[in-house]
């Protein structure tokens, strides 16, 4: 009798048409019930039978329901007397905030000083900056590729960390014959995307606290990559000849990385003097230091071949240097590349072992095939047309649109163009209604540490068609003319 | 004639039928001459109608060669006076070690007390711990999915950092249906595998320094995680409830973040009473500190519905769940999830974008599509019923083999067991035994942050067949009984 007096406890507001099931609505019944204090440490139940007929279900699904709670230790079986309530203790029911709960100080340092590039594609992709023509991507073929290199499925255990051997393969051939330099498969870690690349050495070249030189104005990636790692840039100046190396040297004595794009230096377009290259190697072996060079869109230089890479300079091997596919391929893709010394091989792959363990196989594959079936070669020629084309369109279409305090040099590399503001212009007013009228195009402050020595706009013309190109430099005419400066 | 004089300096071993084209011979040539020191600043070229002349090939392949020397600042065009080398600075020559070239100290504080697992398909997959069975995934079920999320390619920009929406959601809605709790899809983080939460939470919600609570012994990789982290492992025991929170207060009271494998603990299998868990939340409240835990295999409960996760326990928010495909899906696979509290949403955002950007897109979709339409749901049940009957071969075939001094104890759950090895026996001789017989098993004292408690050896079950599990079994049992302690 003493049992039967605790049913009415057990009133369950059961549903027999609900989604969840019956014994799991009895399951969180139970439990709800011991959280909040209504069902007690010790305290008897009935009898399965009797809590069937009371709640008229039948015992089976009573069964399943006590079983559960047995196994996860929230009832007790006793012989003899049944099954009790577990001494469980109380969740405190104190209000707990959710907004209290702060990440840490160390990621609070990074922020974004301009909104994310955008996900879905856009209206138009004028003048999205680093976005290759997407359009024109050859996808028949990439799908007939990824059909074919899906075909067997042989990859399913864990892979090498420092990537596929076939893409290490294809890669280390493409940078012999579109680079010049020879390396062996195992020096070319797969990464995902040059950002990966820039996290992996940052955390495996230097100490948290210690300082990388950058080049300023420079890439927002790079920069976010080395705070998350705990460093903390120091912007270097540009000349014509690029990364000022004697600055470094009279203001960071002490710095043992320094991150560069000497081909085509992002966003400015300055090319590295040969002098300053050599300059800069020379620093860094009497410094023991590394040079980061990334060599993001090499292939779109439209006067010449490729300028030499820094790492084809360097003996030494403190030239790790960064390629990617994002511009070449698809960012989307997420495939980029490090190329190291031999005798950090080894922390690398463990670096990766340590916090994504190696990347998923089949992208690497079809690139892999890609590259060597020479379709990569193919695309990179054709794109490369396409862009000088592109670019041509931009800068006619900004001569007719734009006013001469507002214009843009023509450039002999890279997808974008640096439109240079005067003084009677409001680059944050521009951006802004730019934005707001759909045009992609990037505010040039964010890429500065500290206060930017000029105003500008980042004009990307890969990506967009010849329309959208005329289209948006019609539309930003417009916006330029109908916002002058305090207005 | 000044000029004329110089020609002999230039002459260039050139071979016309080699695979390295003329120009970039002649290129290749002046280059090594200027780095060299064979030809100095100022000296100024012959023109090139008589380099032409000189070396026996076309004007036009000259003028290939100078203008690239000349793109990249070798040479310098001086008005009337032709070409000049350009004042570019020698590199020094002073011999350079590669081996030199260390990694950062807090780089090297990450070592791997086991060799990796192996890459290839082994032989015999026994007794490959933590890997599913590989030869009864649905390949072809996996292939025709792939081939249909991959036709229209439409996600070739940069995607959300946080992970593809729908997977997001097909998640939301399993961990609902599998797990009891409700989380809305944008607090489901997708990762590259468990491995990559694990760095990512570390990074996120401590800084470095700070000690971290680990279940003694417990698991390497996210040892390792939190060791690149830069923080500092505590070991805590583990007693017949699990975890020790009583031991983690008294002996490391500054702690903010605890990781656990409450629901089958890696790699003593032991489940977490309910009590303790109770107990752990609220230490967690008090301390306001996070847990991170990691439910990396609770699919696989053979007694009773898995048990519930401490994340459906919590109402504060301090609890961050992992889950991971790679035990229900396929290892390369490279896809995990960490469920976190919406005030925490940005910062992983941030620290994906700083760190990886985005994973790559076909996996996910093809995820995606494997849950929604069920399939998922079916293969989990499939191997759950496979693994049981895996591990009772297992068990019955050491019983047969083993001596009463090596044996292991059932599990209601997982898909290994602990191999409990009595003192006339040595874990080292027969781990290393064992895997020059080709057995994948893994030793125990990895696990162990300092000295191990006990001997033993771990044995996956999931992955071989029941042929494999006999024979190695066989294998095993004459290891062991040919090798005695001190032998």
């Amino acid at each position: 009798m003493r049992q039967r007096s605790s049913i009415p406890i057990f009133a369950l507001a059961l549903q027999p048409n609900a989604a969840t099931p019956l014994f799991k609505q009895i399951d969180q019944g139970i439990r709800h019930a011991i959280h909040t204090g209504r069902l007690n440490p010790g305290q008897v139940l009935p009898s399965s039978r009797a809590l069937a007929t009371e709640w008229c279900v039948s015992r089976h699904t009573v069964l399943e329901a006590l079983d559960q709670l047995l196994a996860e230790g929230y009832l007790e079986s006793k012989p003899r007397s049944g099954l009790r309530v577990a001494n469980v203790p109380h969740l405190s029911r104190q209000p707990t905030s959710h907004a209290a709960l702060l990440p840490s100080q160390r990621h609070q340092k990074l922020h974004l000083p301009q909104e994310p590039r955008v996900y879905p594609p856009p209206h138009s992709w004028a003048f999205a900056v680093g976005v290759p023509a997407l359009d024109e991507f050859p996808k028949r073929l990439w799908q007939t590729l990824t059909k074919r290199c899906n075909r067997n499925l042989s990859h399913l255990h864990y892979q090498s960390p420092t990537g596929l051997p076939e893409l290490q393969r294809a890669i280390a051939g493409y940078l012999q014959q579109a680079r010049g330099f020879v390396v062996s498969p195992e020096q070319i870690i797969i990464t995902n995307g040059s950002q990966h690349a820039l996290s992996l050495a940052a955390h495996v070249l230097l100490e948290a606290g210690n300082t990388v030189g950058m080049e300023n104005p420079g890439y927002l990636g790079a920069r976010l990559a080395f705070l998350q790692s705990g460093l903390e840039p120091v912007p270097v100046p540009l000349d014509a000849d690029g990364f000022d190396v004697a600055h470094l040297r009279r203001h960071a004595p002490q710095t043992k990385l320094v991150y560069i794009s000497p081909s085509h230096q992002f966003p400015t377009g300055i090319t590295m003097s040969l002098a300053r290259r050599l300059t800069l190697l020379e620093w860094a072996k009497q410094q023991q230091a590394f040079i980061l060079e990334d060599d993001y869109d090499f292939e779109y230089r439209y006067n010449s071949k490729p300028i030499a890479a820094l790492r084809s300079l360097d003996d030494s091997g403190r030239v790790l240097y960064i390629g990617t596919f994002s511009k070449v391929l698809f960012p989307a893709l997420r495939l980029g590349y490090i190329v190291v010394p031999p005798s950090l091989i080894e922390a690398f792959w463990m670096a990766i072992l340590a916090t994504t363990r190696h990347l998923p196989i089949l992208e690497q594959k079809v690139t892999a095939t890609f590259i060597e079936e020479g379709h990569f070669a193919v695309h990179v020629r054709a794109m490369k047309n396409l862009y000088l084309e592109r670019q041509a369109v931009l800068l006619q279409a900004a001569e007719q649109h734009l006013p001469e305090t507002a214009q843009c040099a023509p450039s002999q590399a890279g997808m974008h163009l640096l439109l240079r503001l005067g003084q009677n212009h409001s680059e944050t007013q521009l951006h802004d209604h730019a934005r707001n009228a759909g045009l992609l195009l990037e505010s040039y402050a964010p890429f500065w540490l500290g206060t930017p020595a000029e105003q500008g706009l980042l004009l990307g013309y890969a990506a967009p068609n010849e329309k959208a190109i005329r289209e948006g430099m019609a539309s930003l005419g417009t916006i330029i003319a109908s916002n002058p400066r305090g207005a």
